[in-house]
């Protein structure tokens, strides 16, 4: 067994691995931009200085990736302002092909030589705790990681990080909310290499705490807590969702029980045609309802949890109306999908209210008088209550959502106005036309992997 | 509205009260059978006595009534198959067109002028704390109102249980679960009058407590809790249900906001035909099941509290399998029938099914490996555990109650026997064929009032 794993990971290992050709493209690429960048800030009149960062800094790159992280140091006590515009013109002046982009502050993306560069400004603070933009923390994290992690690790950081892509969890974006680079390099380190995290990863008991310069000093809630070794007061892994979590001890423990080379390897389904997702719906005899609308222009890392708190929140008005829901999920290209699936999508015409204990005169004698000569069954006596039952305002969960009632619920903000602007209700049959668009994603929906 | 409220008591005051004639009437006949069984006492040789006892004792019956409730009470050295054996003879020498019947021991029933005779040995005992059985602290109960109630008391008494019956919360039986004479006379004495109850019952905050004769020694979780005078230890309101109390207090308050004769007539609906039965569900939108067996044979005091026993562990069985209970009600004539209505019928072709958190290894691997190579869905992992969506054993109402599983439940032990001999499982419109033998029922279920 554990010969076979040695036998994976030595091929795997050697597929990942740039070649000593690939190396030498991405050093002189590199290169040619912190020249350009240097010769810029120069220019500029400014006392700061040019940094390679992330994976192409710390050789845990895996072969075939294509970005590049340059880093613009500015002197901390730089106006904001004139960081961010400065910033931006060293980057015009240094990228070809280039266009802006966004995070905390604006920065230049562009091709040099067929790599993705991010030329990112930050400022060069004495610690990673003096941080004054949260991208100031990265070149303190290439630092600790470059002293630390030699040519084998490094090794063993490029298994990681192709094992978690394989099995769906790379990614501290929150889209994914997996593992990052640095917590991959960090968890590698702490256990002085990838087979030794596997089957460590494999026993966890969440909550696991790891705090490489037994310096930390907040707690925290998270299931995964890895102590910034920069940084005492933060967790890398704040961003890991509970159940990727879950999934990278499940995968650890089947490529230890069978190990294969296929957990590298990132796999998709094969998309589902309409007729195939009315069919599959059919079959689990549950009634799909979806919520389609215009995608709001935002980052990924706004549009998720915008979507997931939707999800949440329409899921949770189901529910209270007795459309039980058995699971849902959201997906997003040029319109969005708040899918549901229901158990049942059908109550009767009427519901039962109940009301306050007789005993309780004041509030016992206003329920009764406000019920006493409509036309609902009761008011009756049931334990020491009054109860009615009366008509229900919602009959079928297309009626719920296609009320007002989906505005009373916490809705992503610029989700909300999307639907407000606009928005269909696709139910049971209905919903396989998603799959002329989603088709990949309703065939893992209807297929669910760990 | 106190003078309207004083001509409504007046004018029911008369209809309750009986006549001169009919008073002489029932005197008659009550001294005739204590005659006779005094007679047949002596002619037994056993130093015993005679007495008679309940309503028509203490002058609290009501015009039209026909009860006679005579006691016979022997030494409480006699042994308890002689008191029965005995018991019997003289029962059965006084009185024509007689029969047994059988509570706590067996006692005789037969009609002298057109009244109903019960006579019933019992112990005469020191005081009702030494009681041998239930029956003999009867005797000490009339003893303690004799005495106490005038004639005053005891008009309002009358005025009081024609108040119960009209609402339909008199009788201690285990079906009615209501007032019984004794709590009445007792309320109604402690409150000096029906009017001061009613004003009185239309605030209480249960649990509500008396204690005529400030002896209790133990404590109750009942919501009303009357100590009987004869024993501190016994709460004469035991049998009341939380439900008939809280009727009591919503039609005191009815009887002082809006005095009225007809709250103490009994009214009974008119009852439906199987038709106007299903056009009422066909309205609710509800899916009504039943299931109909013959009824056991056993007195109301059994049979209903198994009924209603077997009423809960089905409801439960319905809910837990996602068939949500709307209301439920019991119907027992030759044959007996538990009704549930329900919201939702039939549930999709699957259900969820939660599995361990996957870091506890043990039982997660277990759980996996069960389900890994069947054909559910899944397993896959939702926050921290491992989720199959697997058939569902149950898909309908029907299925479920037409399987064991309906005895899996806490059933009546006779209504469990008489299930499991032979039932029938009605859905839908099938249940209104239940109108040919319980239309009043139905339309009382159907038009709930408090």
């Amino acid at each position: 067994m554990s010969e076979e794993l040695t036998g994976v990971l030595q091929a795997v290992r050697q597929r990942v691995e740039p070649t000593d050709a690939e190396r030498e493209r991405l050093d002189r690429a590199a290169t040619e931009v912190i020249d350009r960048a240097e010769a810029a800030l120069e220019e500029q009149g400014i006392d700061g200085d040019v940094m390679l960062v992330g994976s192409t800094a710390r050789n845990t790159w895996i072969a075939g990736d294509r970005d590049v992280d340059v880093f613009v140091r500015f002197p901390p006590d730089t106006e904001r302002q004139r960081l961010e515009s400065v910033g931006l013109e060293i980057g015009h002046a240094v990228l070809p092909d280039d266009h802006e982009e966004y995070a905390e502050h604006p920065y230049v993306v562009g091709e040099v030589d067929g790599y993705d560069v991010d030329l990112v400004p930050c400022y060069d603070v004495e610690d990673a705790t003096a941080i004054q933009s949260a991208v100031d923390r990265t070149p303190f994290h290439t630092e600790y990681l470059r002293t630390r992690l030699d040519d084998d690790l490094a090794d063993d950081v490029r298994l990681c990080k192709a094992f978690l892509k394989g099995i769906g969890v790379y990614g501290s974006d929150l889209r994914t909310r997996g593992f990052s680079g640095y917590l991959t390099e960090l968890l590698v380190l702490e256990h002085d290499g990838f087979r030794s995290l596997i089957e460590a990863a494999a026993e966890w008991h969440p909550p696991v705490r790891f705090d490489p310069e037994t310096h930390g000093t907040a707690t925290f809630d998270d299931e995964l807590v890895v102590i910034d070794p920069t940084d005492p007061e933060r967790n890398v892994a704040a961003a890991l969702s509970t159940a990727n979590l879950a999934r990278f001890q499940h995968y650890a423990r089947e490529l230890l029980a069978e190990p294969r080379g296929s957990l590298f390897d990132p796999s998709e389904p094969e998309p589902l045609d309409p007729v195939a997702v009315r069919a599959a719906f059919d079959e689990r005899g549950t009634t799909p309802v979806a919520l389609t609308f215009e995608t709001p222009a935002l980052v990924e890392d706004d549009l998720y949890p915008q979507l997931e708190k939707s999800l949440d929140g329409v899921g949770g008005l189901l529910d209270r109306h007795g459309f039980d829901v058995l699971r849902s999920a959201a997906f997003a290209d040029e319109r969005a999908v708040l899918l549901f699936e229901l158990e049942v999508a059908q109550r009767p015409a009427i519901e039962r209210h109940v009301g306050p204990p007789v005993h309780v005169r004041e509030h016992a004698d206003g329920f009764y008088e406000k019920y006493a000569d409509t036309d609902v069954y009761g008011p009756f006596v049931s334990d020491d209550r009054y109860v009615v039952e009366r008509e229900r305002a919602y009959r079928t969960a297309a009626e719920l959502l296609e009320s007002d009632a989906l505005f009373d619920v916490a809705l992503g903000t610029d989700v909300e106005s999307a639907l407000k602007t606009d928005h269909t209700v696709l139910i049971g049959p209905a919903v396989g036309t998603l799959a002329e668009t989603f088709g990949r994603e309703l065939a893992g929906y209807l297929d669910p992997k760990p």
